[in-house]
Formats: structure tokens, C-alpha cells, sequence
């Protein structure tokens, strides 16, 4: 028989992945999204949306008490930029929301939370490699609301016996990415301004790097996740290899027709130069691996993308 | 000539404290003060006081953008236990403040901002001996919210240029702490309960313990931070020495006349079993280091405590 699981942040790309992967599997899924970055049209069929925010007491008591089995907060806004804007709301959304869903958890006796943290909470290191252990150096609002939702997920599973677990997110990418949203996500970015500008804009440095992971792998991840029975834990969600702006730029316009000009301007405040993960601990815990090479997840993404900026065209049925 | 402070929470023990001294020093100090846990007769003479929270904008903006030599930010919820109780409220008090201090120094060219951290930032550790490269593992509400300060901190120490000091306090204890309050300050809970009842009741083992640095010390290490003139640094204010539970209830005990009962109940959530404080980056750093032993302040605490509870004295007066 299937279950019942809150995903917030089902309008939004890692959201709307995970629930529809539960969804598959018969599980029953309820979401929580304010739609602020979020589309409607991406909430997977079947999904019971409740509208509003979840750092909103007023929302989430909407959920009248349901008891989950597990709760998955996704929801947030996800841009370290945006965040140096409104760094108080970011610390609502990224910060309260976990507080309230913690102790509607708690008082409703979900003993399952987990997380989609990032990889901010690091900072940047030399050397660049961060394990789970690496010094937590977060260089923007967004990464330390992120941090200290993982610090209160730890006193949680101490205080009251849940199970809970922070998944450090690196760089989420493919199909189904916000491609209209230029202020986050590396790869749906500048793929965005390639195909609708044919000009890539870079904020900052091309030696820049990230470690991107295919969000197939980030869903396997949550679905792994969901086995741990107790404590609280963290994992690095990556490919443990670091690839380059310069390599991204390249890797797309080389798939794109056409003349693709590339200007930088200025790095954006709290940006990271890079780091890349290890993800032993994944793989030895939660038994998690990837499975997507950077060029095979860019190839699918960028077929999806270029149909999906058709005239006439539905995202979500190409998705 | 004297320069002007914003000093928050002047209306509690450790910035009425600094307040006084800096008055004393020919400066001008304002405060904003909610007098939740502060009160009003606190305030000392001639600082100005803005009454109301500093998590709330329309309080700061009372401020009328005056600009300050230094904004030493101490307001703020302290206790753990209270945390608990309602975490949205702590995480409001603690780290949005910090955040809307931040952004009105940064708008208004104040170019140093000193912030009262805690020793709880750390969490428990085997062996006891913090650093402040110790790793950092809060285990109360109360100390996310000041670490995510801390970082607050960091990143805008790093994007606008300012001197941004966190004084990781351990407990600080001495004359004119709050002796009504029950649920913040392991000495002056202890102390008041002896004066007042006879009986100490004690939340948790006698075997814990704490580093306790006595005020007077305290106020040294905020001015001895305002000289700091760029960058970020965090530094443990602590005399590097473990009092016991059970040696800080004998102190009391022996220098009060009468039997004083002690009873043992069960512990408060989040509360840490012991740790103390290494001090050399503080000696080193800012040339700060502790001049009062345990028991001196101690005896000078409980002299004042006796006469502050008979009737028709003021405590005020006696600080």
C-alpha cells in the first residue's frame, strides 16, 4: 500500500521530480508551494496543492493535522544573488519554514524530515575537495539559512527521535529546470540566454567550477534518503568532478546552432569560486551513487530545452 | 571628544553594563530595548532608549539613519531553555536583528559592529576545551540563531568592508544580573532561589559544568574589541577554567547563613553538560584576558544579592 508524503515545493524543478517519482511508485503526495518561483503548470498531476508559504503558520496548519510518513522540504527560494537582496525573507523561507514543519512533525508524529540543503553551506576551500566533515564556511544569506535549518534538523533528532536528513544539493541540472529564472541554476542559465539570445552573459570568472549532478540522481538520492531510520545525518549529493564555466559554455554552444557570443561582466555578490564533493558517505550510508555524466545529462537537457522554446510548445509534456 | 554607540538591550545585565561604561568614557550611547526581559529602571542615566524589538524595521528605522562608531548588538532572547519553547520567536530575536542591524550599518557608513555570541555555538565536546576552531555544534535554538549571526557577520565583513567581532560568551554572571528571571544565568537562578526560598532546585546533573567569567570582565573584552579595525573574527570570552555545578551551589550555600535545601530534577532540553573555554586567541588578538577568580566574583555577587532583596532597597542603587 502506497504512502503519504508532504513535498514542498512541488511547483518548483527538484520539488515537482520528487513528488512525481512517488507518485509512480503509488504513494499519495501533498505539496506546499507559494508559487513565487514555482509554476503551477509544474505540479505533477495528482499532487494535492495547498497554496501559500510555508515559513505561514496560517498554511501549514491547513494540512488539518495529516500525519506523514516522511516530509520532504524542497521548497525555498534557491538563488544566493536573490538572497543578498531580501536576506530577511530568505530567512524565512529557507529558515522558518523548517522550524514550523520540524514541529508540525513533531507534534503529528512524522518521524521522517528530510532536506534539500546545498553545497553553499562549505563556502570555498583549498583544496577545493569538501567531505561532510570540510569546515562550514557559507558566503551568502541563502547558504547560512540553509545551514542553521541543518543545526535545527540535528536537535530535532536528538530531542525528539525523528530520523532526519540534510541532502548538501551541489548543482542540480536537466530537464524540467526553470529555464525562464536567470538568477539560478549554472546550467539552465546560460543555456536559457543561448537559445533565446544567442548571447551567454557570465557573472564572473570562467574558471569557475561546479559539480554538477543530474537531477534523476538528486531524485534517487531523496528516495534513498527516505530508508534511514534514525539520527540525523548529512550527505554530499555530487559527482565528485569539478567542471568549469568555460567547459559548461563550451559544452552547450557546441550542441547549438549557429553563432553564440560570450561576454562577463561582474561576479555577483557571496558567489563561490568552487568546490567539488566527495560522496563516499552517500554511497556507504544510503547506498547512493550517480549515475549521469555531465555531457550525457547536458545532451538530454539540451534537446528538451530547444523543443520546449518551440512556439506551441508545452514544457511540461516534453518534461 | 566622545563618540556615539548604539548599544541593543541596555535595559539587561551585559548592556546595561557596557552602556554604563561607555557613558562613563564621555560617549553617547542610544539604545533600543523591548524591556521583554529588561527593565526599564536598567536603562542607565542619560542613555537615550528607543523602546520596542530590534527584529522589527519599523524600531530601527527610529533610528533615523543616525550614524554610530560602533553598533555593539547584546539584545536578544539568552535563554536555551526558552528557545524551546518557541523557536520562531528566538530565531526573530537573534538573527533577524542581526540581520536589520546589519543592513542599517551598512547603509548608514557605521564601519564596526561588535555582537554578543555565546559558548553555546559550540555544543558539548569530549575533550571540553574549546577553541574557536572547535567544531561547531549548537544544540539548543538559541545557539543556531547566534551562529547564523556570526556568519551574517562574516559575509558582510567580507562584502562592505566592515569590522565585524563576535565575543563568544561564556557564562557571565556578577552584581546587577537579572535575580527574577529563573530561566537565564546558572549563578544568579541558583543564588536568587538560595535568598529567596531556601531551596535550590537544580535542572540536570551536579556534575556539569561552565566556564564563568564574571561582568566586569565582559565589559573589558567589548572595548577592548572596538578596536578591531577590519575583517571578521570570533573570540571566546571564558576564564578557561570548569566550575562544577555542584562547586558553584557550595559557594553559595557557604556564604549564606541558614539551611539551604538542594533537590535535583530532570534536565532542560538542549542544555549542555560542560564545556570551558580556551582563551589565547582573545589574549593574543584584542589583548584581552580575565581578572576576576570565580570566587571573588562570587563573594562581591552575593553581598549585593543579600541587600538588593531587603525590603525597600534598590537594586539599581546597590549596582
Amino acid at each position: 500500500m502506497g504512502k503519504q508524503y508532504l513535498v514542498t515545493g512541488a511547483a518548483g524543478f527538484i520539488g515537482a521530480a520528487v513528488a512525481q517519482k512517488l507518485l509512480e511508485f503509488g504513494n499519495k503526495v501533498i505539496t506546499i508551494d507559494n508559487l513565487f518561483t514555482g509554476k503551477l503548470e509544474r505540479v505533477p498531476e495528482n499532487v494535492e496543492l495547498i497554496e501559500g508559504s510555508v515559513f505561514d503558520k496560517q498554511v501549514i496548519d491547513k494540512l488539518n493535522g495529516r500525519c506523514f510518513d516522511a516530509i520532504i522540504h524542497i521548497a525555498g527560494q534557491s538563488s544566493g544573488e536573490v538572497s543578498f537582496e531580501n536576506p530577511v525573507y530568505d530567512l524565512q523561507t529557507n529558515c522558518q519554514s523548517t522550524l514550523l514543519l520540524l514541529d508540525y512533525a513533531q507534534k503529528t508524529g512524522c518521524k521522517k524530515f528530510l532536506y534539500a540543503s546545498t553545497m553553499s553551506v562549505y563556502g570555498d576551500h583549498t583544496p577545493p575537495e569538501c567531505s561532510e566533515s570540510t569546515e562550514l564556511l557559507p558566503k551568502s544569506f541563502y547558504a547560512v539559512g540553509k545551514l542553521a535549518s541543518e543545526h535545527y534538523m540535528r536537535i530535532y533528532s536528538q530531542q525528539f527521535d525523528m530520523a532526519c536528513t540534510a541532502l548538501r544539493l551541489f548543482n542540480t541540472y536537466g530537464v524540467g529546470q526553470n529555464m525562464s529564472n536567470l538568477k539560478q541554476g549554472m546550467a539552465s542559465i546560460y543555456l536559457a540566454m543561448a537559445i533565446n539570445r544567442h548571447i551567454i552573459t557570465v557573472k564572473g570568472s570562467k574558471d569557475r567550477f561546479r559539480d554538477f549532478v543530474y537531477i534523476d540522481d538528486v531524485v534517487d538520492a531523496f528516495l534513498k534518503a527516505l530508508a534511514r531510520e534514525r539520527g540525523y545525518d548529512s550527505f554530499n549529493i555530487c559527482t565528485g568532478r569539478a567542471i568549469t564555466v568555460e567547459q559548461v559554455i563550451k559544452t552547450i554552444t557546441s550542441r547549438l546552432p549557429g553563432p553564440i557570443n560570450v561576454t562577463y561582466t561582474d561576479g555577483t555578490p557571496g558567489d563561490q569560486f568552487g568546490i567539488y564533493g566527495n560522496n563516499s558517505k552517500a554511497k556507504d550510508s544510503i547506498d547512493w551513487e550517480p549515475h549521469w555524466m555531465f555531457e550525457d545529462g547536458m545532451d538530454k537537457m539540451i534537446k528538451w530545452a530547444v523543443i520546449s522554446a518551440q512556439p506551441g510548445s508545452s514544457e511540461k509534456e516534453l518534461g
